[in-house]
């Protein structure tokens, strides 16, 4: 039986990537696309890839009629302070915000600076990245959605941390370098395109707020965040400095990838000896789901870098949220996520 | 029953392209790849973004063995020197070079300043872009590729050309900007990053060879070709102006261009009043296999501009490629074509 | 005697660029710049390629005060409104804008589609193409700017012109690839990094106001442009097709180009049969004040295909401006405009 | 009087980059350039931003003639393999390659992985920084050249160092991100546009050779570089992650970094806390000489991240390199290098 899904917030670019995704999925009707702004528009007229595809038109957040499942991708702060109403209006929501995230409330204080709008809230939502809570996922009715440099980071981190080799003594560096579309669909002075074009902008060297996310997935306390904006539009780069709390080979470090990965369909390592692509990049993986990670070692000082290369509006955003809807609906995982990406690009 | 197909020279983009789209077929197995250079190698080895999909290893062009249909995306010149031996490997063939393209073995010797290697093959081939040879296409055994500036040029002009509006007595002028991957896979001094970044590069102001593939393909014969190289990976967007034979208005240019992309699925109209995509864009079409045309007209001079948007891999070469595969094998003809492109990219 | 002067506009890129040029410039104090928005902060809080060489603090327009040389580069309309006032304030006045450049009052009003609010001062001013009007320019009190399109579409034809080869019964086209500065300083949605970045965009595939600059300039009445933008920040390539009015050998062309070029100390003819750079590449010229002009003939057809290629802040607005500043003072023609562009860029 | 000199290995990037200060530095003449593959060939039909400045041809490597000062910008090793000719030919060597930029054999040994071909000239070469060695450079005979990386990283550093604020019991991780002019002139597979354009690749997450220079400048010995390519021709950022060895707050930081900035003409502070550029950013500085330096301090946690950006062609090799030039023949230290980069861009 067809899901009858709509996405409120429809005219940024996760809901853009978002209705990508639903309209071609085999199980799912796309209902209603809401957007204050664009309100009697076509798809196409805001996504143009969606040219010919649909005939649905944006409707006012205000019409929003009740569904099987809704995807909230709206600003900051929006989808926790009306989250009642939207859970009068679909039985499950997937919301792609921060607003779900944190699983404490004195934690989201601190990163976000105001006490959350509805923290008996955050207990109902599973955190939306299936590489962490794939079976908790499954049949759950609220699924958060992920950061997008958070999953870049948490990916590169995580088969080291599962394989206990982390040394939290010393400081797990991760400069993260970013596309352009990880700040939205709405123009500004530092997005104007002379200014932006070809910059490599120290977007947030400190203070970055998913490094929250980063610290409740890994438990790792002692990591420190830093984002470069690049010329790119989409895709994320996460290059992580971990020091090994033991002597390491490249033997073990394979065998921790390989322990990570050999469960997750869209987690692949890459780690060549020859060629160009030798570590993950992100530009071969634009529209695809994949997040792929490599790794090497300085056999001198013991310093392990771990890199994830993802794009943002997939892996980190509705592509995470998409194979979210699988497990939640009990559909297969990968359903409607085949794209591989492009090379070359 | 699964078609059994086989590309040779499957290390160049093109044929890069046309893996892509083959091993996601529902129709299709992929047998071989043939590459001089990397046999042995996997697949995703050279085409990064394959990687997980597919065992297939290159195999040296020598050890290609029969298979349902072969791909032939060869460097120019080699398909027809060697066209008696793919054609006793495969009952079809699809072969995306120009050696087969144009029927006339005068035109081909004036334009490659050669003489055709095998001018009985040459009516063999059927011109491989569905959009003008559809019903010829299904069932047929051998196709011929299209070109990529051809192809834009072509499906900016057939409108106005079908519609009997053109001005044979001024000159068609059409400006081509295109993007590196025109170039193909291998590295030269004028690819190289630094020099072919941001350029805006005067490739073949005169004298492109395409320009016999859009004189057969619209019989017009005052219409001259310029090709710019911009900064663009895939892309290619086609600026013909046109001067029209008789006062016409907008009105009736939206309906010699309804008429031709009516019977058309991969052809869409692309004309805004607002909006930032008011005419077809490129950028948008990466990995799709649609042709976005659109036009404006200057009512004081009579000059229509019409403009055609395609990936140069796709509708102007592996696309069309595996849509005349769909043709003739009678498969759906969009069948394994139905990536829509991304936005934002 | 050092020449005192301001610039009024000074926050938006031709004002950038003014002031580059001018605080370098041996012969010139810059005594004041205006800008509304920015008033008090320092000029290279705007434009941070200033930083460290001047003190100078943004003014408001309202504390704009005598000076020996006023550069205006206002919003379209802005100069003309309050003429009086400047003309009162600097006995020399140079205008980047659109409202200076035409000199009969009917055509302004046909192309800006409002009747000129000072047309008695349109005849005390030059037309700031030095290429065209330098004898005119010394000494003189006012000069207007040019258009950047105009002028890389001025001389690529002029060669032509002057040298009588142009068929005017057929249509002269144009096609101008553009970067994201000709938009100015001001972000826009359409300026927005992930929609500009990569685009091929149809800007102005008709009607371009800049047309009746090339027409009072060439005297050619048959003449279209058509505006596209590219993945570019600085520059623009015009690239002009031209028949000829009788048969021409490349040779003619030669001497054409030369007898063109051999009096201008910013033009230069590009021309190569090898190498990367055979044509003018607007990307190696950044911040320079060359024009770059080449060409190549159609012998088959007699298509003449003239380019040429700027930086459309330098040769095409502020650089011109000097260069005129130079001319109406005295100054060494070439004075402060000596920097040769980049390579690799 | 004029200083004769000539430029080996002129046909490179940063050849190119010398001959562009030098024919335009007003104390200097260019006698020879030297290019193998080259000679015969004008300066401009190499660097086409040269067209119209010089009527010298490139001579063969074997055809160099004595003069007063020779740059040498040769592949590496070819330098110290034929020091004694170089040395035989001018009485001043100023040599960009790090043939002789490590005083320790040893080092020297262990990073390039293999002996030092000319150990004794070692000691002889003062480095070229004059960031670093401004005295021990003035009058000296022969100069090293600068790695573009180490120097990024050095400048970014050592205002921390120099104030003593280093933590050395915790790494110092540098992310360098780098644009593809610092992989030379060569054309290689992995320069391709289609596969370099809208990379971000991991290109020496460990092992980078320029460590060595780091360590030998810095005098720190627990610092760890990792080198990214991104979409960018020439431009260098360095992001240094520095814990402090005591509780520090920004006052503190702006007092190291004024101290260190004070005494250098090429060095500027680049710390705002509004407009787009509020940290030092590569692209403006392009053909400038300036190292911008900024800094940011995340208290929670006493990381301080310190930026450094600079043109690899010019302060990381070309322009550090006439800086030397002019302190070893008594200049002014800045002439020939006030080119401020350009905005925008």
């Amino acid at each position: 039986m067809t899901l009858r899904v709509s996405v409120v917030g429809a005219s940024g670019y996760v809901g853009g990537e978002l209705l990508r995704l639903l309209l071609w999925h085999p199980e799912v009707a796309v209902i209603q696309a809401t957007s204050g702004r664009n309100a009697g528009r076509y798809l196409h007229q805001v996504h143009p890839n969606l040219r010919g595809r649909s005939k649905v038109q944006f409707v006012h957040p205000d019409r929003l009629e009740p569904c099987d499942l809704l995807f909230l991708a709206l600003p900051h702060g929006e989808a926790a302070q009306a989250i009642e109403r939207y859970a009068g209006l679909a039985p499950r929501l997937i919301d792609c915000s921060a607003d779900f995230r944190l699983r404490d409330p004195a934690v989201y204080a601190r990163w976000y600076r105001e006490e959350h709008p509805a923290p008996a809230w955050l207990d109902r939502f599973v955190y939306g990245l299936p590489e962490v809570s794939r079976e908790a996922l499954r049949g759950v009715n609220y699924a958060s959605g992920v950061g997008c440099n958070a999953t870049a980071t948490n990916l590169a981190l995580l088969p080291l941390v599962q394989a206990g080799l982390v040394d939290e003594q010393r400081p797990v560096i991760v400069e993260i370098k970013v596309g352009s579309s990880e700040g939205g669909a709405t123009s500004s002075e530092s997005s104007h395109h002379p200014e932006r074009a070809g910059a490599v902008r120290s977007f947030a060297p400190v203070g970055h707020r998913h490094t929250a996310e980063v610290e409740m997935v890994t438990g790792l306390t002692n990591v420190h965040l830093s984002v470069t904006s690049v010329e790119l539009v989409r895709g994320a780069l996460a290059t992580a400095h971990v020091f090994a709390n033991r002597p390491v080979t490249e033997k073990d470090l394979w065998q921790a990838y390989r322990a990570f990965a050999a469960t997750q369909p869209f987690v692949r390592i890459v780690k060549e000896r020859q060629g160009i692509y030798r570590y993950p990049e992100p530009k071969i993986l634009a529209g695809s789901n994949f997040a792929d990670i490599g790794f090497t070692l300085d056999e001198t000082t013991g310093r392990i870098v771990s890199i994830c290369a993802l794009d943002n509006l997939m892996k980190g955003a509705a592509g995470s949220a998409v194979q979210c809807m699988n497990l939640m609906a009990g559909f297969v995982e990968t359903e409607g996520l085949d794209f591989p990406g492009l090379h070359p690009i």
